[in-house]
This record gives structure tokens, C-alpha cells and sequence, in this order.
């Protein structure tokens, strides 16, 4: 029998307990042993709740208790959480998580830690939820040198933007509709500004490309000024506004990392991730492209991606399962300064003021003033676009996704 | 250092040995060990390849080679495929193979032989060439219950369909085009017909659902009969015409699997699969629905897969990585008698002869002859619709894919 402690009664936690009760046959078949909760350690009370004899307060009786094996950490964030991981691999047990900020910011020296007390520290739910993606992309991807990692990491802005395109509604009104489902925090920083989405870019290009990528590192641009009217010229270019997460190989071992709204072509898998859906693409040398899809968040999506982690450790108490890699450096990750894409701008002005732009592809849409223009350009750098744009602001300059030669 | 063999030089085998060359580095640090290719076992001579040293005609050179620890099966097919994997495995070596029909008709047997010898039998290529999904399955998804799984399983159908749907081109010239680009076999026979997929489903159903399906037990349609009235039809009904292998899970530990060519709505993320890629579908009660997604076949996808199986392979010479499932029987899978679906049916007759049929939606499509009507049905079982058509005979009666209530 495998005990289990369970830190931090929310969402995932409780989600988590509910999948071990609902599914306990065939994980505890797939662990080769029983898995049971032991301890649940929550600030609150849950004196109504079928496991209120199983709540703690003290993390001290968990982490003294050579029984539990395995701690499932759903408390978020960077402080008790990082203290609390700390014990318990230095007690020897191993954690699961589903805390994308802690793995980002300390992943490397939490699982040099594990290493050490012989201890697993296992995050697949950090990113994409219930998708499968972290396990593919270091063994079943084994054979590949990958060269990009990209993706809709968020589903909360997803939502936002599918309503703006569907629908028509704006962004305000969107964020409102999405708090009140559910799919959006009363402050929804996080995910409107793309910090969520960095955090999980970072994991996902470390784990790729075998070097830590700290969030700081990686600029990252949210969806907070994104128009209707930016929503109706990707439309009528074929395209829909996406936020992605990216990583890209470069040359002398770097990686570019970056997050920001792209115009993305339907002709992408990537256009027809709706809703609250996540999607990531992988690129190698063999395999070309390959996607993983479907639902980035929720209760019981990621609870189930923590509980394969927990029968992971359970599988592996004795022989462990070791990820590592590389500490990051100042040098490792390059900014989006040589990134030469295609541009959609939306300026002030008229036709006849694209003077110096270069060839540009001019579109057009319903109930757009006079004096508004959507054009998309030629493929160059930021720099080399506001050398061109010579002083004008543009309404709007995001960029457009290259269209994959792979999947072309 | 790990030595390998690989029997069959065609088109996988030659991949699996350039990805192990191009990719050594990073594919020896994964497996904690040296790769090499020791041998290559193939009827025909390559005096000009780079690896003309390595050559021999003989199985049991390899065979009785104690230093060989991995070998790779890439010769397809039921006969010499199958006295080669029983030898390797009774020889102690673990067998890593992309060979469909042999996982389809023996894995239970091969698997049970490999457990006995401590040997591992890896298979993740037999299933959506590059695209990882058998380990997602088992591990990944281990805290679910799985309920379904269902696909695009073969490039080739999909590329003639695509080609159908898009470019309005029929399935003949389509097929002769496929075969042109070196898509489809001269015999296109186990693609045309649905023969390969419904070996890729039976992979599937055994792994989701723990027992083993027999392809004789999987009722099986291919789209040689999908015309192009067909495709303009499902055009008009804001759907495509897919080939799908589904498995879903039955009451009393059942299981119902099939091949067949649906209606697919637009708005399922399988409608947007093209060319020949392949995606597959599972279903879980924690997880909902993931979809995994890539090239279903070429060389070096399907290599990368094997190789990723050689890594795990090797990983794992001394601890062994078992897969199993338990034997199937004939009561185990049922047919589609019970299935309930909407039918698109293709009729000769005019509209006041949809009499008897229940409620229908009636479809256009440009340049229909008089006596022609397209209708989508109400959801009923065959049974129920052959009742309904009391003697008319439909041109085409092609199952409608439900909208997933998870993704809708």
C-alpha cells in the first residue's frame, strides 16, 4: 500500500483525492500496489467532506510520517509551496505537482534535490492539464533533436479570444463572460497577460532543449489590447488571433523563447484550437510535427494528469525516475530582436500613407473608419519594422505565424 | 554499449538506421548508453551503403550473437517477421517492431513470450508512425478510465479522401495519384479496404481496454465505395467524410470496434485532419477528450518512433519494461448490431419517396440528378434503418459521427 498526502484542499487537490477514490482499481493495478490518501493538509475545515478525519494542519506530521511516499502538492505558487517540497524530498518522498510556477522558477534545483535523497519530482500536470505532454516530449520523442516547442498554453485566453472571434463580443465583455463561468480568477493578471502562458513555455522549452529558461528571461506580451477590429482583419486574411507560447532552437545551443498574440492561418492545426482547449506542437528532425490536444485545465483533467504522476512514483519508490537537466545562464536565451516574421499593423492613416512599408498585402473590413488600414507585411525583425514605420504608431503590429513547411 | 540488429532494409528499416546515425548523440545520453547498429539483416545485397560491413543473410548469426540486446523487426507481415520476434525473444533480446499486423495477430502471445524471458517487445510505432500514443496510453493516462478511442489511422485513405473533398477529384484518379507519390502501395489493398486501420484499432482497443482484439472480430469497411456525390453531400451538411477506426467501451467488460467511413462534423477536431496525417482521439472519465496528432507513416516519422522504443529499450536492459493485456475471446468484442448513429443515406427516388424513413434533413449538392435525394437520418441502429427502407435500396448509407458532448 502507497500512502499519499495531499497538500492544499482547492481545485486540483480535491479533484485529485475524488479521481484516486473514483478510479482506484485500475490505478492501483497500474501502481502494482494500493494507493491510499493518508494525509490532506489544508488551512481550512472541511468537516462535512468524506475524508474530514484525514485533515492536517501541520506539515511537520506529514513530513515525520515515514509511511507517506508520495506528497501531491496543489497549493501554488512560490512560498509555502517551495518550502513544503523542500521537506519533503529532503524527508526522501517524492512530489507530484501540477504548480507551473514553482517548476519554473525552481525546477532545476528541486529536481537536483529529488536526485539526491533518491526521491522523484514529477510535474506533467503543470502544463496542458490533462494533456499527455511532458512524458512524450522526453521519451517517446527520445529519438528526435526537437527544434521548437509552441502552443495555446492558456485556456482562459482562449476562451476570451474564440467568444471575440465567434461571437463578436470584445474583450472586456469576454473576460467578464469567462469569470463567470468559471474559466477566469476575479484577477485575471495571470492568464490576460501571458504570465501563466511564459511559465509553461519555460518548462516546456527546458524540458526540450535541456537547459533551465527562466520566466524573466522571456518576454512575454498577453492579449489585454487586442481589438474586434484586430479579430475582423485576421478574418478576413484567413486567420485567427491565437496567444502562443514559443520556443525555437538557435544557433551555439540557444533558445528563443517568447509569448504573444500571433495571427495564425486556419490551414494551422493550431487556428482550430477553440474554447478552453490547449494545444502544443512539436517539432524534430524525424518526426516533423507532431500535436497534442485537449483540455488544458480543470478539475479532473488535471487531476488525472497528477494521479498518472502519482502512480508513476508508486511504480518507481524504489528504482525513482529521474528528469534532469541543466542549470539556465544569462547567455542561454536570446530576445525576439532577430525573429524576422510577417507583421499584421492596423495604422491611422490611408492608403497612400504605406509609403516605405514595402509590399504589404492590404486587407479590408466591415465598419472600419476612413482612415484605419490593415495590411500584412513582408517578413523582417521589430527593428527593421520600426525603421519602416519611421515614426508612425501603429494601432496595432502583431505577429503572423509563418506557415509550417512541415505541415504546408 | 548497446548493439542492435535490424532485420529488413526497406523503407523503415534504412530510417531507423539513419535517425540512429544523424541523432547519436542525443539518442546514446537518453538511453545512458552507446547505440550501434551491429547488424542488418536483408535477402538483397547494398554493396554501396555506408553500412555494407554489416550485412547478413542469416537470422541466427544474430540470434546466437550474445552481445546483440535490441532487435529491431521492420519486415511486416505474419511469416518470417513472426519466427524471427519468437527467436530474439526466447534468445533473451528484446524486440522493438513497427509491424502492425503482427502486434494485430500475436502481441499476446509475443508479450507473454517476452515477460518469459525477461525481454522487452515495443511496439510504439505499429500505431500513428511518429505520433507517440501507446505509451501516452498506458502511462499517461493510467488514473483514467478510458472510454473510447477513435481515429484517422491511415495516411493513405486520408489523402485520397482529402484530395476527393478538396479537389473535387474522384477515387480513382485520387488513388492513382496517391500511388504516383509513393503514398499508397502498388496493391493498395490493406489501405483501400481498411485493412490496416482495423490492425491499428485492434492495437488501440487491446491497450485501452486491457484484452486483446482479434481483427477477425472487427467488422471492417473501406471507402472504395465513397463517391464524390458522397463528399458534396457531406459538404452541404457541414461535414467530411472520414475513415475512422472506433473502439468504444461496452457494459459487462466488453467491447465494441470497427472500421468505417463517417460524416464528420467540421466542428470536431478530427474534420480538420488532412492529407496524411493521422490523429487519434481517446476519451477518459477524468481526463475527457485528448487528441493526439502527426504523420501517420514515412520514413523517418515511423523510424523516429522505433528508435524512441530502441532508447527505452535500452534504458531498461536490466529492469525490463513489460506491457501486457490479457488473452481476448470471442464473446469479448461485440459488433455494431447496437450502435445507434445518424445515417447519411444517398437515395435514388425523389423527395416523396423519403415515406417511412422518420424525420430527415435533406441535402442539396450542385448538379444531382432528378431521381437522386441526400438526407441525414434521426439516430437508429442499422437494423432499425434497414427496417426503415423496407426494400429501397441507398446508393450510399454512411454513419454520421456523433458531436462529442465533451467537445462541443
Amino acid at each position: 500500500m502507497i500512502q499519499v498526502a495531499i497538500l492544499g484542499f482547492g481545485v486540483v487537490g480535491s479533484g485529485v483525492a475524488e479521481v484516486i477514490r473514483r478510479n482506484n482499481g485500475p490505478i492501483s493495478a497500474r501502481a502494482g500496489a494500493g494507493i491510499e490518501v493518508k494525509y490532506i493538509l489544508d488551512v481550512r475545515d472541511f468537516p462535512d467532506s468524506p475524508y474530514a478525519d484525514r485533515f492536517v494542519k501541520d506539515f511537520s506530521v506529514i513530513e515525520q510520517d515515514p509511511e507517506v511516499e508520495v506528497v501531491v502538492e496543489t497549493i501554488g505558487g512560490c512560498a509555502v509551496a517551495y518550502d513544503y517540497t523542500k521537506r519533503a524530498l529532503n524527508a526522501g518522498k517524492s512530489v507530484v505537482t501540477s504548480n507551473k510556477e514553482l517548476v519554473a522558477e525552481h525546477g532545476f534545483e528541486l529536481l537536483h534535490l529529488a536526485r539526491e535523497h533518491t526521491a522523484s519530482y514529477l510535474f506533467e500536470a503543470s502544463v496542458g492539464g490533462g494533456i499527455p505532454i511532458l512524458h512524450p516530449l522526453t521519451q517517446c520523442l527520445a529519438a528526435n533533436r526537437l527544434t521548437e516547442v509552441q502552443g495555446i498554453l492558456n485556456g482562459t485566453t482562449n476562451y476570451i479570444l474564440t467568444r471575440m472571434i465567434t461571437d463578436g463580443i470584445s474583450f472586456e465583455e469576454a473576460l467578464k463572460e469567462a469569470q463567470q463561468r468559471g474559466y477566469a480568477e476575479h484577477d485575471p493578471t495571470d492568464d490576460v497577460e501571458g504570465i501563466d502562458a511564459c511559465r509553461k513555455i519555460c518548462i516546456l522549452a527546458t524540458i526540450a532543449f535541456g537547459r533551465h529558461v527562466y520566466p524573466r528571461q522571456v518576454p512575454t506580451e498577453g492579449i489585454t489590447k487586442i481589438t474586434l477590429a484586430d479579430v475582423s482583419y485576421a478574418d478576413a486574411a484567413g486567420m485567427k488571433v491565437k496567444l502562443l507560447g514559443r520556443a525555437i532552437r538557435q544557433p551555439e545551443d540557444r533558445v528563443m523563447a517568447y509569448v504573444a498574440p500571433h495571427f495564425v492561418p486556419v490551414s494551422d492545426p493550431l487556428a482550430s484550437v477553440e474554447d478552453v482547449f490547449n494545444a502544443i506542437t512539436v517539432r524534430g528532425n524525424a518526426i516533423g510535427d507532431v500535436m497534442f490536444y485537449g483540455r488544458g485545465a480543470g478539475m479532473l483533467p488535471t487531476a488525472s494528469a497528477v494521479v498518472s504522476d502519482v502512480i508513476e512514483a508508486a511504480r518507481h519508490v524504489r528504482t525513482r525516475r529521474f528528469l534532469s537537466w541543466e542549470e539556465g545562464g544569462e547567455d542561454y536565451v536570446v530576445g525576439t530582436q532577430t525573429l524576422a516574421t510577417q507583421w499584421f499593423l492596423r495604422l491611422k492613416g490611408a492608403i497612400r500613407d504605406l509609403e516605405g512599408l514595402g509590399p504589404v498585402s492590404i486587407l479590408g473590413r466591415a465598419g472600419a473608419p476612413e482612415d484605419e488600414v490593415g495590411v500584412i507585411t513582408e517578413a523582417m525583425t521589430r527593428a527593421e519594422l520600426e525603421r519602416r514605420l519611421a515614426g508612425r504608431t501603429a494601432l496595432s503590429a502583431i505577429r503572423v505565424l509563418d506557415e509550417s513547411a512541415d505541415l504546408a
